[in-house]
């Protein structure tokens, strides 16, 4: 059997953080932390593991394919038309379906180097021509990708803020970018970590959408609102794009957890609002630890941190003898880098301490 | 914004049967009884129920995205190797992702009319060229399928038992068509409703998979496991090919919550032959009713009938007057067929009484 495209066998899969139960077999710990995937590091919020446990019971049915409980109160929530939402078995789907929908074989893709990989395996797996354009200082580098789009640009990815750089572009260089772009190119906002950005220039993308129907944005529920497990994100787009992708969508890529989930993580904002200031105060002990320590780090807006290390190979590996799981950069062209996600006030001085002992 | 190939704008999306919810909405009836997806109408096995409730608490982190757990459970369940499964979020994404990596623009699929609408959706949207071969008598008319296959023939389905019909193709058919198939053409088994096939002929796809490897399996949680809501369904078939849809697969497909209720289920076999038998129970009792008024229908080896009517969709909207949901099949080409999912006892007693009213 020989696949469709000899391309496809050239596609590495994604390697995920490796989940806490497998480090603990594999190393034979007790106590394990994971600080690589950017996970909340709270407990669930009990209103929203009450809404879990009381739909456990109608697992049996097929979900709402249409999730019109949760559609309605994200428009409401969003101040957006309920048919400018798409819904996906996490945002990683919606990044697929936009591809699927408006990247043709040959068609070329604009995205910033090093970035979130899955944008780059989507677009491999539609057969595009990729055009990689390497960050500035950790910062997209807005007239280098500018310089990059041509006739057959159809989908420019903005991770905003970005993964692994923790960083944004603002409202005035998204707008700026927006003008540069044809109207037939999707310029594609990735907010996974919207939740966690204080700071007044960050670009209000869904009123930029009213004037650019070719901007798409993602929001997830995966980071902030912690359901990672339960797989459900979101696209806000025009009505014309979100039916384009409608029809490439499984009937029921949303399960029937993640919806009544969603609903009450959104019906619980403070909740949320006290966890998001915990990262912030969490990140800044970070930031003074990391400065005691002598260590080089990136400023971010989200809830991890890059920082510089001799050698993230060795870091990682012991590291993780400790029981600390984080991120080895090397894979996405950093080999002096780690990423560590912020974790609760107890993990992130474990870690802290593992890092001064190594 | 254009979508990517003109043909996507002609993709009618699936339409899924509404949810109760929804009905009631509508209708503003207190009871509404759902017989028109196929579901497991029993309550969630106990265990099963227990094991999410348990998972509801990890749902922060992301899920094992090679489902080791659940990996081994079923390996060792079926007697096939690790490496020979793939996790879908249900299994209508394994069929989409088959399709995917083996269906190019331009290349031929086979089809039995009417099957699974997904078939079609699916091949749809790879851009195949599409060879419907009408049902005989309800049955897959073979040599009519094998008088398509060309060097062009990429994948052929066959749902097995299949969906509408309730009918399977059995050992001996299944071995000559492998026999008439090139071995660069996938045949693609979907066995959703095995669990619920009680015939000595049925083939064993799993054994002929040995000699023949461009065969696969799906078979699915949602139905006898009645874990639809949660979206868990899985493909068995030789490494080569599992390890080709892997690389097109979304790393975390499958939620969390999903894999610790199929491990629960998987390990509750006696809940689960218990209710096989009272669907075959229930089966019987609608067969004898149906026969008591009248009504002409397809024997089934599924936990569903197709009834003949005089006109579907009238039946089907006096029904839901009456607060029961069937399938009317009109959109099938089956303008005087319903589609009758068995359910409890109680259920199919309602739908009886409310189709004698008619």
């Amino acid at each position: 059997m020989k696949p469709a495209k000899s391309y496809i066998l050239n596609i590495k899969p994604y390697v995920p953080g490796k989940p806490i139960g497998e480090v603990k077999r594999e190393l034979k710990l007790t106590s394990v932390i994971k600080l690589a995937s950017n996970e909340n590091p709270y407990p669930v919020s009990p209103k929203v593991r009450a809404a879990i446990v009381k739909a456990a019971s109608q697992v049996t049915r097929y979900p709402d394919g249409g999730c019109f409980i949760l559609r309605s109160a994200l428009a409401k929530f969003l101040k957006v038309q309920e048919n400018q939402l798409i819904f996906g078995n996490g945002s990683d789907e919606v990044i697929v379906l936009a591809v699927k929908a408006f990247v043709g074989e040959g068609d070329e893709v604009i995205i910033a180097k090093p970035s979130f990989l899955i944008y780059e395996i989507a677009s491999r797996i539609a057969g595009a021509k990729i055009h990689d354009v390497p960050l500035k200082n950790f910062c997209y580098d807005l007239p280098a990708m500018k310089a990059k789009l041509s006739k057959r640009t159809k989908l420019v990815f903005i991770g905003n803020p970005d993964n692994p750089s923790g960083k944004f572009i603002n409202t005035k260089e998204a707008e700026d970018f927006m003008k540069a772009v044809s109207p037939d190119t999707l310029v594609f906002f990735d907010e996974a970590y919207f939740e966690y950005v204080n700071a007044k220039d960050y670009p209000d993308t869904l009123k930029l959408m009213k004037k650019y129907p070719n901007l798409m944005v993602t929001r997830t529920f995966s980071k902030m609102y912690g359901l990672a497990g339960l797989r459900i994100g979101y696209g806000i787009a025009s009505p014309e794009i979100i039916d384009i992708l409608n029809r490439l969508r499984e009937p029921f890529n949303v399960n029937s957890l993640a919806q009544a989930a969603a609903v009450a993580a959104l019906a619980d904002q403070p909740y949320y609002r006290r966890l998001a200031k915990d990262i912030e105060a969490q990140r800044r002990y970070l930031y003074s630890s990391l400065k005691d320590l002598g260590f080089k780090y990136e400023d971010s807006f989200t809830n991890f941190i890059l920082i510089q290390v001799a050698n993230a190979s060795q870091v990682a590996a012991g590291l993780l003898k400790k029981g600390v799981i984080i991120r080895d950069m090397t894979g996405w062209g950093l080999p002096d880098y780690i990423r560590v996600s912020i974790g609760t006030a107890s993990e992130n001085k474990k870690f802290i301490k593992s890092l001064e002992e190594l």
